[in-house]
């Protein structure tokens, strides 16, 4: 079941005024949920607070949105989700934002979710680039056509997820995940500066890993060290972390790593 | 008066499950008339279609979109404004496009706009800059974060506009309107390859600078070219030609050739 509420009430429409729909102005957070509880919820508001920051969007008081995303939390079967999209709300004509926004949100719980995937059969890499932009970078915005062209592609490749580069090479993320190679027991991660998104289980792994004795380091990675990896695994809040096959049709093969990392995460609540 | 209409019935509001608003995904246009007539619909809707091209965005039929258009335009003042958004439609969780989505379009009309200003008294730089993605570049996607950083910086500069330079420091257009600097007899204006919107009022100076004697150049042009040019001028399709008096606080002044381009091309209609 899908239930939808609109700044709180029961709804499933929003004003063709609001900036959400006119520029992409807003931000959104998909929550994982297990057993009417969620996972991380701390570490999902502190990505919102900080997307606030960077496009000066007053949020709705954080007490409720805590409370909206409990209380529908706990209606969840054993697998639920939550999507929240906050946005700048209603404005008339132009860019500008209004100087006292009134941000709108939008809450949907799908309650009955199937389990996640065990692994990533097959990894791609979109042909749509994303485009470098040092203060978008790490926050989860509503301009995500990138996203929606490289995902896009899948259907077509056979592909389960496809890595996004940057202009330059570097590899960012996949279109709806953050990836992690092992290479000689170290965790390396695309450090997030220029594209792509700061996933909330990235953040989890990156917190967690030195707990089970890897090491971890974020920095620039081309698709040449991702092959040459021993293990690489996808992170997100739905899927926590996936196991990748193989990379561009080469088997790399589901590792120990990874599968560590997996069982230790997926035994955390926050 | 503000009349708006959701996919052909009067209606201000919209499914939260739209992917306008999920992930920015779908185009606009906006639409200047002259009483009562709109002003070169035909270089909007190809506009139009050529960015539903880039985004795989099956379009309403075209047919449709005209006679909506017109029909709403019929009823303006001396001045009045079209805006038409159109979307990828509803779907289901997820950035992948469905595989045959049903367009949404949204028709605003603004039916007693005041005229546009005569001059930019003040443009100034925005510290945001664009990102470069050559595949986005050009069209009137919804995916506007950039334009509205920039366009928030104007308020608290004291400008009436602002420039917007690519990373590598090269000038793009302004935050809701193309620019063309005079450089010698000749106009020059940015290429908008990988960033910006192919303005339909740019397309306009561009076709019809010729008829007057003037020769023009779509290339790289960065702000130093634009402090030594004779004039600067913006466009767009609400203001037509608005020469630029104040560069970064330096005086250029409205001169001759954007005064006979302006007039020129507010004597169209197509």
């Amino acid at each position: 079941m899908t239930r939808v509420w609109v700044d709180g009430e029961p709804g499933d429409q929003i004003a063709v005024a609001d900036r959400g729909l006119q520029y992409g102005d807003g931000l959104f957070e998909t929550i994982a949920c297990r057993a009417g509880r969620i996972r991380f919820l701390e570490l999902h508001l502190t990505r919102l607070q900080r997307g606030a920051e960077v496009l000066a969007l007053p949020l709705p008081p954080l007490s409720l949105l805590r409370a909206e995303l409990t209380n529908a939390a706990a209606a969840g079967a054993a697998v639920s989700l939550l999507k929240l999209i906050v946005t700048r709300g209603v404005a008339g004509r132009g860019y500008a934002p209004p100087a006292a926004p009134t941000a709108n949100r939008i809450l949907w719980h799908w309650t009955d979710e199937p389990a996640p995937p065990e692994r990533c059969a097959r990894l791609g890499v979109a042909a749509m680039r994303l485009a470098a932009s040092p203060r978008l970078a790490g926050i989860k915005h509503l301009n995500r056509l990138e996203q929606v062209l490289g995902r896009a592609e899948l259907a077509s490749a056979g592909w389960d997820e496809a890595l996004m580069l940057t202009a330059d090479g570097a590899v960012a993320c996949a279109t709806a995940a953050n990836i992690f190679a092992v290479v000689g027991g170290l965790l390396r991660t695309p450090r997030i500066d220029t594209a792509g998104i700061r996933g909330v289980m990235r953040a989890v792994v990156l917190r967690e890993a030195p707990k089970l004795g890897l090491s971890v380091e974020e920095g620039r990675l081309t698709l040449p060290e991702l092959a040459a990896a021993s293990e690489l695994f996808l992170t997100n809040a739905r899927v926590g972390v996936l196991p990748v096959e193989h990379l561009q049709g080469v088997f790399i093969g589901a590792g120990p790593i990874a599968a560590r990392i997996r069982t230790h995460v997926a035994s955390l609540d926050d």
